[in-house]
């Protein structure tokens, strides 16, 4: 029931915090390129545990990471003033081939869970990582539209007056701009969202699903202009998934890994509900979308590919 | 957050015992014809609370139950030898008339959930005298195929590896023999049974299912068989319930409800997914089913006609 | 994270199902004398788990209780008419006679807990019987008084306001008729009960004083009386003690176990404030008590001295 | 259940996800100077609701405070360069007197539990507001020494190995350089913690009360210098203080709050053990301490005695 955290900006000691305060697993490690930093995180994480689940919550080197069954990636640079995207991705990509060897040597069958963005090109590098290192990239996953899914479901659940948990929906694809909310597929008890509106004489129009999707598409973008990040939401979910790891709890989550052939695009990394355990990702399950779904999904993959390349080769 | 538990034999006992271990709501009252017994009970499960979540338990009368949100009611008399099952139900009719107005004059606004059984028969007969009495007979749930949905959805979970609550599945109709398990409707990850099963490479043949359809409707007789009476699966699906009731959380759950028309047969209460939340039943959602498996809902419901028009005629 | 239980009377499935409603452990194994009965409450108890925490119960034989970090021990048989006590307890230790060299065979190193009646006396015997099985005889605990000091706590927080969790209170001795509640050593807020009535301007004078020590030294008759036997309490009670022991969560419980000398009875059984943890008592911490409690522990000590002599010789 | 949450800076955005991810209270509401960053940060943590409880969290204006039961103050300004402490005091007390009457204007029977450091005397600014406003300056607590007690009781606990919840031990005084950890009063299983050493075997000297001693008092100084603020620690205390007030539950909180006479200084504001429940402070249990901390107890008055002269004339 051990846990790494390795990166201790906002993400990952956010996470690590929500862990505590949900009682997921029962050690967890923090790593950071500053030790300082990380024993700070630490210490004032572990002061919050006498009024949440009993836990040890420790700083910690690569080599402290030894026993973990999970260890959560978070690490990773930030923009600077005038740098692109790519250049961006390169750095990123840099650090992770420094330390995702260090991880793996520490705990080599943990499964790996990204979350620095963005998430699907990191996810992708990290699996290659892995398989160049010997270990199994398929123990690499993503957080990918974990939480794009939950905020699909609760504002759908809004709409027609429904617990989210109640609402099965899903946003697949790319966690950005490309993503795809899978409006066709939607259930609600058994029936279609459009049969499950009429009942509840709720309308959906255009217009309602248009708001929709902007508020799951866009929803990071105004949280970053209004506090400069997002971290509450992204580090809730990543302890859900740990959860779900530690426990073999097979649930069925849009984690990002890789994936032979999605929509005709061949070796990509993105979300699909796909069922998770505690070997990682179990099963993917492709779903019967409409044509323009299948277009769209294709579109989010192509943009991936395009990133993947541009910093794979 | 004040809940009332009417009947304290097993079943209601094991109900409250379940809330209080559970943190469902922060008082209940324990009503039973021997105010003894109700108080023992309440004694005995207000033991309990030291080592699960603060909560009142007591045990009182009728007029005890003012501001109760929910009541649940569990009384009941049992099968005397030799006597038929049209002639017990004819006298638990006959305790349903004499406490049902009770209640109502104590709690007008509160849920009334039925956990008697034949229980759709019972949840029925309550709805009528709550029309008789002026009360509102949609505030009247029963709780159905609750624990059989569940029943059926951990071994659909087991079959398939995956986690319970990640599959979609209903068990509708009469909470009984003739209950339907709805096959077709299945959905797991958003795919049908039959493809996850593809995914999975797990077989699910005719066999294999009548095993778990055997299991589903007949859990109750094997329990009753070893141990006399089934009470913690009822207990606990009950505390689920008044959960959703008292936290007005819209699930979707198969408990009963007096419905205008199923399969062509009118005025009848059974169990098909239902929107619940703090007013009762929101919405009920036909699902689409099989042929065979609208046949067999029909039956179901001829049954339940039967049985409410032996009693209530 | 796998709990065994022996002997499946409703106490012991009580037991059961009360972890399964607060989630302590992750297996539980039910082993009963009539197969058929453990195997009716294990599903009936399986059923509840939608409705809680994932969790796999099942019945089982003593070799089932393989790899247990704690096993309760429940069984016993009841009293037959014009039995004596003495007979009965001859009865029940010719039962444990039987079944505890079987549990440790299977799982020699996990923690007995005793819940059977007398439960000091049944501890006493449980541990020699493990001393006499190359077992050690420290990893023996009886649930002994943990439920009398929840009561006690319970009825001294009403009396002055205050969370039963922040009344420092303990009930020690015999679970029985002879137990002793220590008033002299009551701590609330870092002061002594007397002065925090004062504070609160309570009193709790002799009546009142007497009034809480009958309620919690006659609690078990006047339930007995009313429904003929009590568990949920005690259900409860071991469900914290089973994830005291699982979790190592070092907590002060007043179980019972061996003792070298309680005022001057040498190698007696019976409650004392004691930190347990994942090995059992970890130590006991005898108590600064007015003369008159010791005069009434003492007196407790030596009926258990009695009773023990009377089975043991 | 409705909480608001007066600045939005890491405490207080913090004390609010906590809140969610423990399930504390039912709807939170957000209100900063900047409407723009309440928002966001009511966004990002409505976005951690699925992972964790039902709940709405909302950004608002003071008037949307109506109806809530307890207002968290987190709000203040940060020190500029070269600015005295007093000078950012004055700054924060003016704040304050912009903030408080509109909150009392909205929420007039609100408890105000204040985050805003030096704790000890923006709580003491606050009641004299309320005072002012002709609201009750009774409902105004701080968190005080609240994560301090906590900080004691887990490094005592890990010192004699048990768990923290069973280690009786209070911070009391300033929270700051001169609070007192009251090592004269601590019990554990009902003995003193010296009896509770012998034991164990456990030595605790000097050196080694010395090493708790620093690092309970300068825990603020080392997570500041590593990490720039504390938040996690003390957003974890406020959700439990909140909790308190919400469910009436009546715990023993070392919350400060003014109090007539503290060690001869007169109408002080500081921390000591206090009942605290939905009315907020209901009892303050003064302690009997050694001559030394006595002492030490008079100087922490004092110091803050000192600074609210400063500030208040």
């Amino acid at each position: 029931m051990k846990i790494g955290v390795v990166g201790c900006g906002m993400v990952g000691s956010t996470a690590a915090f929500a862990m505590v305060m949900r009682g997921v697993g029962r050690e967890i490690v923090l790593v950071d390129y500053s030790a300082e930093r990380a024993a700070a995180e630490a210490d004032d994480i572990f002061h919050a545990v006498p009024f949440a689940h009993p836990m040890q919550v420790s700083a910690g080197t690569y080599n402290d990471l030894e026993g973990c069954r999970v260890v959560v990636i978070a690490a990773g640079v930030g923009q600077k003033p005038g740098e692109t995207r790519l250049q961006l991705l390169e750095r990123n990509a840099a650090v992770f081939a420094s330390i995702v060897p260090q991880i793996l040597k520490a705990a080599p069958t943990a499964i790996l869970l990204v979350a620095t963005n963005p998430v699907d090109v990191m996810t992708h590098i990290t699996a290659k990582i892995a398989t160049r290192e010997k270990a199994d990239p398929a123990r690499v996953i993503g957080s990918g539209t974990t939480l794009d899914t939950a905020r699909f479901r609760t504002l759908l659940g809004s709409a027609v007056g429904v617990d989210p948990q109640h609402v099965h929906a899903y946003v697949i694809g790319e966690h950005g701009d490309s993503e795809v909310l899978s409006w066709s597929t939607v259930t609600i008890a058994g029936v279609s969202l459009e049969e499950f509106c009429k009942l509840r004489k709720v309308t959906l129009n255009d217009e309602a699903r248009a708001n929709i999707d902007h508020r799951v598409r866009r929803a990071a973008y105004h949280i970053i202009q209004g506090k400069g990040a997002t971290y509450y939401g992204i580090g809730s979910a990543l302890s859900r998934i740990v959860d779900v790891i530690l426990h073999d709890q097979r649930a069925i989550l849009t984690v990002c890994s890789a994936t032979p052939d999605v929509q005709g695009i061949k070796d990509i990394t993105l979300s699909l509900p796909r069922l998770v355990g505690g070997d990682g990702v179990l099963a993917t399950a492709p779903q019967s979308l409409s044509l323009l779904e299948q277009q769209q999904l294709r579109a989010s993959a192509e943009v991936l590919e395009a990133a993947i390349h541009s910093i794979c080769n």
